[in-house]
């Protein structure tokens, strides 16, 4: 790899560039192809950003900030349209062609052989012969996400649903429009645009959506310029940040203490910016209070009655090498997990997974074994 | 100060001490007397630990443990018989006298000027006339605790309450039985001692306890073992947990994430131990949503109307020397706040304070004018 090429093309010093390389910058030598990758934003690049041993990069998506408060977040981000996209809630990948193979990386910037197999089968080939610069960014959903498990989108497995559009050895995307031309071009699915909007007018629009979205368990809305020079913003539904909360609270000595507290916040401001009833207030309140209290009776009681504290997920693969792999990928990402024996189903194996959950585990026993705290 | 002696009577090295002055022991020179502090715990010497240049030590108040699960926490910490008392909420002082003159330490082991006022007005002479090595370790509480103000308690401003006894230059307590007895040989109040009960039984009397405490808004108990030789662990009612958690929610950028949730995890676990029906568990979630999203709404709709988000407390004292002390204590305590001229009032002075939440207050108003998180 010639670093002062790969400088050039990042917009940094080479110097500097050596200088992060084992601190920010890590190697990943598997699987193929190798590269290097921004464990965290640096000079400029952002996290996740591949720089692969054929000199390709693929940068890395920039996080998108989110509103408290939608009305003067509207006001103050969006000058005079805005473009609302579902915010559809799975992991976020970034596809590319490297050297002719597909390959899926995750935000980190690693290959994800899972995710990768995923996208082989569900994207045309003639995407790369079309356009071998491409990346497509895109929320992997389903209930064969091991990550978070959903039931509430239209598939019995994982499916891609592109968001945005980039290309590699270039920062930012198409936008909106370029991205929906696209996933029509190509007859691939992207995330729902749901309206654009006056900014004047939105915010009544966006509430209103995000109630709908809310009722049906999703997630929430992207809020994007429709003229792609202004960085998107995104808006989530009451009912997605008390999912959040119960899917927390359930390994409540796993999860970073900041996850439980932002949602909480989330809360608030919604339902101070919603001008709500007392009876809506109460509705909020009773919903927030489950989220927070069931999940957790339930992890004691299963820990009272003996059962280890797991998190059962499973994936779908056409090759068993896919299921090795990804067994590797999860562990060098600091999961623990059991991988059963997989099961052949249609032309490929159904694997479940059981990942463990140890210091809410461990932390249980020792609570109802009368440990203080 | 000579630190060999000093060493000698906390037990340490005297090489030890001297790795320790400045890192873990700091100096306070004011107000009189002069003394060392411990900071954290360090070489077995309780955090809060004071050093008088009289030579004369106060040993800080160990940290009691809690019960998440009370029924086995008691079964494994108390061998035979447990005493209950009745866990105040305000803040721990401790109380000697150092050269004839009454000092009130704080957890930390500041002298606090207010608290030594409280004190001295509170506490008969002859105590520390009878035994000059007295340490009276109590709760003030009260409306006029400029820290946790609370309405629950007999009195109008600021009261003390006994909890635990000790001596200068020695480590441990005197137990639950000498220190009742103090308390009603010299006439000053203690925390009520609920009973004690035969570990087997204590159960279902502290649950019995706890809920009628919880009803009138009081914070819990303190189980002791009435030989003294095991340590004390507490346990807390529902309304307590989320009492705190509506204070702490109200001024949600100010406080650490890690208070928000061990509040909601112990009521996980009491839900869970007391095997609560499904009607008892949604009133305790509706309470636990409550006293989350309510403060929340609070805080943001108030920050809208254009008021300060602030904390507004009083003190009362005999001179006006104590309140400038005190504001100078609040001061180097890292708590900004603004106290209002004083109102003559009795025989003393009623001073109104204004306690800022800096980070709640520019967070909400930047949230509130469309920032984003």
């Amino acid at each position: 790899m010639n670093l002062q090429r790969v400088a050039d093309k990042l917009g940094i010093k080479v110097e500097k560039l050596g200088d992060l390389t084992e601190t920010v910058v890590k190697r990943s030598s598997w699987p193929q192809p190798r590269l290097l990758r921004f464990d965290k934003t640096a000079s400029g690049v952002e996290a996740g950003t591949a720089v692969f041993e054929t000199g390709d990069i693929v940068f890395g998506y920039p996080k998108i900030r989110r509103a408290l408060m939608l009305r003067p977040a509207l006001k103050r981000h969006f000058t005079d349209r805005v473009a609302v996209e579902e915010k559809m809630n799975g992991y976020n990948i970034r596809v590319a062609s490297i050297d002719g193979e597909v390959v899926a990386l995750t935000r980190g910037g690693f290959i994800c052989p899972y995710s990768t197999e995923v996208a082989e089968r569900l994207l045309p080939e003639r995407i790369f012969e079309d356009r071998p610069d491409a990346v497509l960014c895109g929320e992997m959903v389903g209930p064969e996400n091991p990550y978070v498990p959903k039931d509430i989108y239209p598939t019995d497995s994982l499916d891609f649903y592109l968001f945005d559009l980039s290309r590699k050895n270039c920062r930012g995307t198409l936008g909106v429009h370029e991205t929906h031309e696209f996933a029509d071009e190509y007859g691939i699915k992207a995330v729902p645009l749901l309206g654009e909007f006056q900014v004047d007018r939105a915010y009544e629009e966006i509430v209103d959506i995000i109630k709908k979205l809310g009722k049906r368990g999703r997630e929430g809305v992207v809020m994007k310029d429709p003229e792609n020079t202004l960085s998107p913003i995104k808006y989530t539904s009451s009912e997605s940040n008390c999912t959040d909360l119960e899917s927390a609270f359930q390994y409540y000595n796993d999860y970073a203490l900041d996850f439980f507290v932002s949602r909480a916040v989330r809360e608030g401001f919604q339902s101070a910016e919603w001008n709500e009833s007392e009876d809506e207030r109460r509705k909020r309140a009773l919903r927030l209070g489950e989220s927070i209290l069931l999940p957790l009776v339930s992890t004691v009681e299963r820990k009272m009655e003996g059962e280890q504290i797991v998190q059962k997920v499973q994936i779908r693969v056409k090759k068993l090498q896919t299921a090795r792999e990804f067994e590797y990928h999860l562990r060098r990402s600091g999961i623990r997990a059991i991988f059963d024996q997989p099961e052949p189903d249609d032309d490929g194996y159904l694997i479940r997974i059981t990942k463990l959950v140890m210091s809410t585990n461990d932390k249980t026993q020792a609570l109802i074994e009368g440990d203080t705290w």
